[in-house]
């Protein structure tokens, strides 16, 4: 008997492609996931599909874009007609699970108008981005009374460990103490420099490592997809000891931005450089206190999927699992003068994408590295590939990942790549006068130019061959203005296929007309009787 | 008390706008339509979304475009998260049925999915384009032992008024006797010359309109949207006595088309011009054969609107019921030598649209006629603006058309409008090559241009000013480079504003940052404590 085949999907959030060993990062060594990629294949141009957690992970979980999806921004929910993970690994024998954060939001108003009780089986699934709830986390939980954002287990946990508090997340998770034992929020920067008020072993990440081990333990012989989800190394920015101070400010990489970037900026940048957090993270003081922060949780991450592979091998598992490791999207940490992500530059929008692949086809790829353009929605088709299941033409927008693993001639792969964004939600909608459904923009980004098309201003465009770090805007050049039209027409025809039909589209046995008019007896206006139906030429 | 409103929505299937005495045509009375024109607003530039039955349908019944709805050709569901009327009328205290024809498809793969049970009271809407289904009947019968068909009531109906037939639909309305009394099917256009074999009062039109009496009755005082829905002057074209009379080839109006359309034609309208129903309609003889037995189904419909119209008169409804008449599409009869619709000339996309208001606001615009561009998806906005509901501004993709009827100052109405298609369905696939998906086409028009993009070859172009029959495709024209640039980027702004989202998208209070952060604590990289929220600027 064939042993099932699982798939772990790990997913770190803000996670910027670059800080990891393997991506290149000079001083931040990240041994276990490195590990992974020479077991499996390192996909060096990966992007998200939208620089905000919940688009992009609703394009992870759908397998489709953004605007696809309708996920225009953070708690806009996954429409209910919208298939993800579970939808096409079930019927396959999977169970598929959540633990840690998923940042979907329920589309309770079609739930109501459809009659799906969201205590039910179903309303479950929809409430949860179509996973089992083994342990749900979105993280970010800075009040213990919240409506919005319900008490994690995680409390519970640490309160059972001694963190006597109403909100250890908050009180001991992610704050610090200062000189005089006072409690200070992790959630200023300023403290970023100083230990978690927790032991590390109690902290968010080893913390959901192990519940991911007790969900695998907990599957016996069914085949699962579980999707470990860490919340860091998002902001708070908060690492314990000794991981806050594993790294100093001389093992940080420069600041990728140039003065001149403030000069006449792009109108959307411009909003975005004039935002608070950007304003903060323009100052040397905070990259020096938070990055090696953010260093920190990084290492701790891969310390945990380093005691994550261990269990595997220990469990027998790692010949039957296929392994992913990923983010939702980048994070300035100050690039270009900026914070966060929500734009297009490569720091915002490139993500890491590591896939191992158990299977014996796999072997002449371990190690290599892709170079294909890729996105968060051909992870869905590739899981469904590697399961063995039946790729849906007019719901998946991705495409499986598979062949590249297995070293198998690929045709037509896209020689470009889109990503999409709303910035509704942000500050910079006001400072630009904006009404909410005017703030969005697309990305094209080919071998050698970056387009962005900027609803309601001039276009950017980036030459990523002779300016990589895309400090110049020749959105304005006209020398160009052929490249930006190419461009354009290109993320038109692009967007002409989005996949909006609830039906197949393969659907040649429903042609009406002469192969099935015998059949259906309609006839669309022929003159004489005796013809017989046209056949097809 | 103040009288409820009604709704009274009246479609005709495949109507050329130009086919009624108050559109201009020179030979065919319809003093009904008329009558209802003078007492309301008539449209003159009316569109459909789509020319072809369900998408088009799909368009008016939610709202939306073709492709935001996914309903890409006939068969293709409605998704069960696009609303439908009944979701914005019913909580207003409405009742809303069909009588006669929806031509939509169940979503019954997400329904299945989703738990929905197909006989329950929502699967029963789900399941008929959001109607109650008061006399649902597509038509087109033509086997009486269809799985894809079921039997329609009037079956029944016809049997029990003495057409002793398994199939009285096909056998009776929708044939004819030749002069041996041999039954001669109606399909076949050359028999549209003689008397359908069945009494006119039994035939479908007044049939549909003594149910639609029936369903009003019965509503008392619940206010109510009907649907009544003709299933003519859809082929099969024909009339019973004395309408297939009524009419001679010497009242038809002339062929619109030129001998150079089929020199060197545009590769899609060479394809549909190569289908077998084309070849048919390119004769005279089918024309002076079909077209006067098209125009008696007119003139029946007339003549029951006026029955109609007496009822509600008699009924004393005529001032609290809004009455609408319109067409899906319309259908080509011949002109370009083409047959059916699917295809952007204007008589395949342009609709008549006459809308009576019976509010003292609209006194003051009774029997004008209004020149803007408008289409199928605007009459849902205008149901709800009657109704006194809401705009849904994250769904509806159409603007009321009320503030017209009532005179009103209105902004920024369109200047341009779209209509999208697929003909996967269609042999001019088959003669093209092509894969089902890659079967589409999206026109623009402006107050000069026609401008219709088809996905995989060149665009074709009109000047509507000199050329306003079409027959002189502009497509390929050097010196108009930049006007078709200009649509083309026209169109790709319109296509961003889909509508896809399952939530609000006027949500400032929603927005992330300095506005919330206090609420819910979330504080996004800041540095110092103290400086205190930013506020809106």
């Amino acid at each position: 008997m064939s042993k099932h085949k699982n798939i772990l999907f790990i997913m770190a959030d803000q996670l910027r492609w670059d800080y990891l060993s393997c991506y290149g990062h000079p001083y931040l060594q990240t041994p276990n996931i490195d590990r992974l990629a020479n077991m499996g294949v390192r996909f060096d141009r990966a992007y998200c599909n939208s620089p905000l957690c919940a688009p992009s992970r609703a394009s992870f979980y759908t397998g489709r874009s953004m605007f696809s999806t309708g996920t225009y921004w953070n708690s806009f929910p996954i429409k209910v007609t919208d298939w993800t993970i579970g939808d096409y690994l079930e019927p396959l024998g999977y169970r598929c699970l959540v633990v840690g954060k998923t940042d979907t939001a329920p589309d309770l108003e079609n739930m109501s108008r459809l009659g799906i009780d969201p205590e039910s089986k179903i309303g479950q699934k929809l409430r949860h981005g179509g996973f089992e709830p083994f342990e749900r986390d979105d993280g970010l939980h800075p009040h213990y009374l919240s409506q919005r954002r319900p008490q994690p287990n995680y409390n519970h946990y640490l309160r059972e460990n001694g963190y006597d508090h109403p909100n250890p997340w908050q009180h001991h998770a992610n704050s610090a103490l200062d000189e005089h034992g006072k409690v200070i929020s992790g959630w200023y920067m300023q403290n970023n420099n100083k230990p978690a008020n927790i032991d590390e072993e109690h902290s968010e990440t080893p913390y959901m490592t192990r519940r991911a081990m007790d969900c695998i333990e907990s599957m016996g012989d069914t085949p699962w997809c579980l999707h470990l989800s860490f919340i860091k190394p998002h902001w708070p920015y908060h690492a314990p000891a000794p991981y806050h101070e594993m790294y100093t400010k001389d093992e940080i990489v420069p600041r990728l931005a140039k003065e001149s970037e403030k000069d006449n900026p792009h109108p959307v940048m411009d909003a975005f450089m004039r935002m608070r957090g950007s304003q903060h993270w323009a100052r040397d003081e905070v990259r020096e206190t938070v990055i090696p922060a953010y260093m920190g949780l990084v290492k701790q991450i891969d310390d945990q999927i380093g005691r994550l592979l261990t269990f595997l091998e220990e469990k027998s598992l790692m010949d039957q699992t296929m392994i992913v490791f990923t983010s939702d999207h980048g994070d300035y940490l100050g690039d270009h003068w900026l914070h966060e992500k929500d734009t297009f530059h490569e720091p915002s929008i490139r993500i890491p994408l590591i896939i191992y692949d158990p299977s014996l086809e796999a072997d002449q790829c371990r190690g290599i590295v892709n170079n294909q353009f890729v996105t968060g929605i051909d992870l869905l088709p590739t899981f469904i590939d590697f399961a063995g299941g039946k790729f849906v033409s007019h719901r998946l927008e991705g495409q499986s990942l598979v062949p590249f693993l297995h070293g198998d001639k690929v045709g037509d792969w896209p020689d470009f790549v889109v990503s999409e964004t709303g910035y509704a939600g942000r500050m910079a909608r006001h400072y630009l006068g904006l009404e909410p459904w005017e703030c969005r923009g697309y990305m094209v980004r080919t071998e050698r130019w970056k387009y962005i098309l900027w609803e309601g201003f001039a276009p950017q465009l980036f030459d990523l061959i002779y300016d990589p770090n895309e400090f110049i805007d020749l959105g304005q050049d006209p020398k160009l203005e052929n490249i930006r039209q190419d461009h354009e027409s290109l993320l038109f025809k692009w967007m002409r296929h989005r996949k909006l039909s609830a039906w197949r589209d393969d659907w040649a046995d429903t042609t009406i007309g002469p192969f099935v008019e015998d059949e259906i007896g309609i006839l669309i206006g022929y003159w004489e009787e005796g013809e017989g139906p046209q056949k097809k030429p």
